[in-house]
């Protein structure tokens, strides 16, 4: 008999509880079925489509001018060698688990040939200590919000004010890794423009939360977008039609902004279930945006079986990724998106039910 | 009264005599409207719709693997310098014409640090003399084929044995631009893959001929394009979903790539009819390909309303974009398309028999 993975698993529950859903050609089809097959492309960045996108996306972020990228990748690479270049110096700092340091290859370091500056540690966010305590003099500052890596954890609104304020004086320009940006809003009470305020030039992913296929916005002064697009020609993200990521990128913006405040009220709610279950817990214990990490005090060989299991037998989904920790615990990621509103409840706890029983009993 | 530009002209027009239509969301929209929904994204250029089309393209180039690129620009800097890691030389050699050299902001220079020979001069193509005419020690020449920015002109096939083999004797690695690859084919009546096992590494454009929406394929031996995975990870250009841009070049590849012997046979008929005009040429003055530049002997602002007038008249689309060659010459690039067969003969005739007309007057 043929053991289902974690993921083959995971494929087949009818309630993931992460998630917008499948990542799918139906995102691409449905997105494009009510936009009129006549609207021109842009083209090589110039063109209503993108134009007006770029607009509302600057509008929204509080910024002069905003620029379209294939990725955040790319987007963040450009920003910081911009502000490298303005102050002449090849340094800028960010935390060691930022998606730079450890997702791109080193692209920073091999295209850019920027060093970096490491500041906090893999378990907790920068903190203005960490800012004030920099010997090394950089260009840029990069903030994660929320830092992903460490399961979305915050720092507080005050402490942000504050390295905003220091960073200004020291002439260190500050750039926000806003790939959830609009997810920690409503932890902040803050809109994105006010919280983009203390930062000089910003990157917001539209696949996240926000669920399009692809893309990225980079925001900043006009000065500063206009040598961004340079750049983005220079780093070939310079496409003739980029509209498949931007319109439903868009779509998908007008449908989804506003359910922020819900995937944060849900991401609490699911934490507090998996908290309630012997040996497990999340990271952060209250979430501070729609996404969190369920670690186990167990490992990913244990563990594994009893989320098949439960998945199996419930019909709802944890996860199709568990990964190891160490040689005796594990995690897994979750993103709250539109899934979890339409999962029974009573089929809920009664999975929670399960996975608390069988963690018990895996600890005896 | 509102005089009309080219462009505005040139939109109104029910026939135009170049391309495959217009560029607007009908072009994604067609290509996916036979295409399930339930076809899963690629991750991270992982998944089989990415690995299907690359295996495709590896199969029609007569190489080992491809990779799919979000743009060309990307997709050329990459394999340079991945050339010129493996040499230890930061140099290579191309046309003072090439993409790299005019249209990429210098990214070549500025993010690879890769200096540029310049081979031939701004009315021809490479020959085997430029070649081993070099003084200098390069990593890799690329060649256009065919040579856009000249009309798209293309060397004898002899020369580019003779040149493939020159370098591989000389330990020069040999990158192919094969933007408009498919569409030289016909005139050198050899397969894709008999023209790439001349280079070591080459490139095909998916929005061209192919007529896409955006996209490239870089293909080589396994070891290079598992290095370009890597680059492609560092310029941003691995992004989560590439399928817009992947299924819809494969649906358009599907169409077209049969099409490029008629579209080069029209291309020939075409030029004759210009050529057959007082004071207008083409280059080539036979087509080698889709492509060939209209040159007029008189100046962009004398020449320009002498267009508009003919396609409002007739309906016929010359072209929307003149450009200035010098203060007494213009001229415009015509690639053959679908839309070309469309067009009624009677009026094609008659347009430029208007054309003809006008342009004698004009010399008067």
């Amino acid at each position: 008999m043929h053991t289902k993975s974690l993921q083959e698993s995971y494929s087949l529950v009818k309630y993931p509880l992460a998630g917008h859903g499948k990542r799918n050609v139906e995102v691409l089809k449905k997105a494009f079925e009510q936009i009129s097959g006549s609207i021109e492309s842009e083209m090589y960045g110039k063109g209503k489509v993108i134009e007006d996108f770029q607009d509302k996306m600057a509008n929204l972020l509080g910024k002069e001018a905003a620029v379209f990228f294939p990725s955040g990748t790319m987007a963040q690479q450009i920003a910081l060698r911009i502000w490298c270049d303005e102050k002449g110096v090849a340094k800028v700092a960010y935390h060691p688990l930022s998606h730079l340091e450890i997702h791109e290859e080193d692209g920073l370091k091999e295209l850019h040939h920027i060093e970096t500056v490491l500041l906090a540690d893999q378990t907790r966010v920068i903190e203005l200590d960490d800012v004030t305590g920099m010997e090394e003099d950089v260009a840029c500052l990069l903030l994660e919000l929320p830092q992903r890596e460490i399961g979305g954890q915050l720092p507080d609104y005050g402490t942000l004010e504050k390295i905003s304020a220091y960073c200004r004086e020291k002439g260190i320009k500050l750039q926000l890794d806003g790939a959830r940006l609009l997810e920690v809003l409503p932890y902040y009470k803050k809109t994105a423009a006010e919280v983009c305020a203390l930062f000089d030039s910003v990157y917001v992913s539209l696949y996240k939360g926000i669920g399009g296929i692809a893309g990225a916005v980079l925001a900043g002064s006009k000065e500063f977008t206009e040598k961004s697009k340079v750049w983005k020609r220079r780093h070939g993200g310079d496409l003739i039609s980029l509209y498949p990521y931007i319109l439903s990128a868009d779509y998908y913006y007008d449908q989804r902004s506003g359910k922020m405040d819900a995937y944060y009220e849900e991401a609490k709610e699911l934490a507090q279930l998996y908290n309630s279950c012997e040996g497990v817990y999340t990271l952060p214990t209250i979430p501070v945006s729609n996404m969190f990490h369920v670690h186990f005090e167990h490992p990913k060989g244990e563990t594994e079986p009893i989320l098949i299991q439960i998945q199996e037998e419930t019909g709802i989904g944890f996860t199709g990724n568990l990964r190891e920790k160490d040689s005796h615990s594990s995690y897994y990621e979750v993103s709250i998106g539109d899934l979890y509103e339409g999962v029974p409840k009573d089929l809920l706890n009664q999975s929670f039910q399960l996975l608390n029983e069988k963690m018990a009993k895996a600890f005896e």
